[in-house]
């Protein structure tokens, strides 16, 4: 039976002090969590303790007594701990709000998983909401900006119209956010057919869906497109959420999630004489919480497999054939034509990109870079925040 | 007992058909591994299987039967296995060397390794035999450069001595293999002294050895500083190599290795208004395969800890503890001053850098840079191996 005047009481923050001192005990709403003396020892919000310029922590564990205690906690009137420390007799505050946010004292554990962040993952009815913006509104409204990086963030994949009619738009889009991150293909590269291409994509073939340089370590982040020209016929470019498959095998054929998870692949290229790019991964990535945290699949530089044990290979080679189906299904494919003044970027770690193959009458012909997420989530949360001081 | 004569038959390398064409069994010396008929047909090495220009695979495995056996295999007088396929009557060819040096039938399965890869971990003795050579040798002479290069990735430090006295000559020495990271720091970052510093590095304060940026994800790979002007007194750098931490800790301290591989921690920077850049990952970072690929340690940009089981929070503290401990180890880490005109460059995945504070009678100034690891690896490939065709 619920007591009215005791929720009105627990409905307000309160702190108790439990375990000799080596606890503390929050509540709030009918709701209680513990935090261990040496957590709140170590994120006072002093000016001893935390540079209020930059933010950064000023003290090393070094500098924290070992057997830190608290000796006294008061919530004031601004909603501020006051926090009293042994055996140094350390004095510093914590934010109730800010303890609130950060509790950790769950009996289940952290949660479980498969996909974490604010994403979507989808299929081929993704074309009609595809993330869409113009290269002028997002230059000038950063609400426009806004909701278009978030739409990267959430779909791994959008696209911009009119962008300046010039060689190398592609690097002032990246400009609206991030920085081009060169590599041995340069800033930029050009896409369109050529007799002895130094890869597949120059010339007019199908392009499987794939993510690019999976042989680099570590791998391009996000991946733009821009359409100079493209061909009189063909040439439509493809997109594939490596997500949504890692959700369908998981659900469908979790001995096949799991190895495609569990061992690593190589990726070699060394498509001209400068370079040699090695690197191995699974092809569907987890961290050591087990959510999916990236993919990894492109055939043509795909080597040959060695890390998996031999008792397995024929089940990982069916694994694998049962992921480029997926890979090609139409119903998972959003397909479109890219106009010259059209841009596509896609999360690299995560959607799969392709294209359709085209006749070589017209010269299609595109503009590709590379960018780091990193500083997409940035812009993203410099843009939602008001102006921090 | 050895028998003379079948050793002399089996010094010789042979191919036999197994289980009714599913397996191919290679032998040379005594020693048989085993081939799938799948994974035989997969890597053939005829040109509609791989683009001879530039060595990527042409085929995807819808092109491939799943029901492939071996028909036939012969190994002719150049030691290529000439190879048929059912049921699509298939003709294709693999070297015999080529497919011994990828055999994967082991029955302990792949090797169980701490570190891999050619390193080699080290304390404060490396001081003096720490890779260093010449901008000028390393520019004009590929065996220096090889050997400085493979140098950085064997310990993942070293120096140079001799850079053009300009300004920016970091990059220079970037250029020499790879390419620039940019960041939201830029393409490079001035290390001195200020007034309302936007971090704590651009302070005369002693700053304890780290990793650099674990707040971004990628982390950047590599990371160059050149002394431009060093300090009267003090201002010398420190390296500790992350990963003989990570061997002491496996060995000794077998839980807090575990737990600090385990569960992840949260960074973050936030010092200018322009940015608010976040990542976590463990402090120390293992492959699938239990592999230790990665170190990141920065008591300035760690965020309150909230992935941690409350239970295991107080020894997770204790674990840091002891780790920031190894970091603080005078007998792990080298110590030496930097003059103007010299660099040092560290795997900013292994290694951390810190400094001794300094007293601002002369400026320290230092240039900073970025680098990716791949194009490292990869420069290091290209200069130890002929010329490929």
């Amino acid at each position: 039976m619920i007591k009215p005047t005791s929720a009105q009481v627990n409905d307000r923050p309160a702190v108790i002090i439990t375990d000799n001192g080596n606890v503390l005990e929050a509540s709030l709403k009918g709701l209680s969590s513990r935090f261990h003396a040496i957590w709140l020892r170590d994120n006072g919000q002093d000016d001893r303790s935390v540079d209020k310029t930059n933010g950064q922590k000023l003290m090393a564990l070094k500098d924290i007594p070992p057997d830190s205690l608290v000796e006294s906690a008061l919530l004031n009137e601004s909603q501020d701990i006051q926090l009293v420390f042994g055996p140094d007799n350390w004095h510093t505050s914590i934010p109730f709000k800010w303890l609130w946010e950060h509790r950790y004292d769950s009996p289940e554990g952290p949660e479980q998983l498969l996909l974490a962040g604010e994403i979507d993952t989808w299929d081929s009815t993704l074309l009609r909401t595809l993330p869409e913006t113009s290269f002028r509104e997002a230059s000038e409204n950063p609400a426009v900006l806004l909701d278009w990086l978030q739409g990267i963030a959430r779909y791994g994949a959008a696209r911009m119209t009119g962008l300046p009619q010039k060689d190398l738009a592609v690097l002032d889009v990246i400009s609206l956010f991030g920085f081009v991150r060169e590599t041995n293909y340069g800033r930029y590269f050009e896409i369109r057919s050529r007799t002895s291409p130094i890869n597949l994509a120059y010339t007019t073939r199908e392009l499987q869906p794939h993510t690019d340089n999976p042989y680099r370590d570590p791998v391009p982040g996000l991946q733009f497109f821009s359409c100079m020209k493209n061909a009189s016929d063909g040439g439509d470019s493809i997109l594939v959420d490596g997500f949504r498959i890692a959700e369908i095998l998981h659900r469908e054929a979790p001995e096949t999630f799991s190895r495609l998870s569990r061992y690593k692949v190589r990726f070699r290229y060394a498509g001209s004489d400068d370079m040699d790019l090695q690197a191995s991964r699974p092809i569907i990535q987890r961290d050591v919480s087990g959510v999916v945290t990236g993919i990894s699949f492109n055939n043509r530089s795909i080597s040959a497999l060695t890390d998996i044990p031999y008792d397995e290979m024929n089940d990982y080679y069916r694994d694998l054939r049962r992921f480029e189906e997926l890979v090609g299904a139409r119903e998972l494919q959003v397909r479109f034509r890219l106009e010259p003044g059209e841009l596509f970027v896609t999360d690299n770690t995560r959607v799969l990109h392709g294209r359709t193959g085209y006749s070589n009458s017209v010269s299609r012909w595109m503009q590709g870079a590379y960018a780091d997420k990193d500083a997409l989530y940035s812009k993203i949360r410099v843009l939602k925040s008001p102006r921090r001081c």
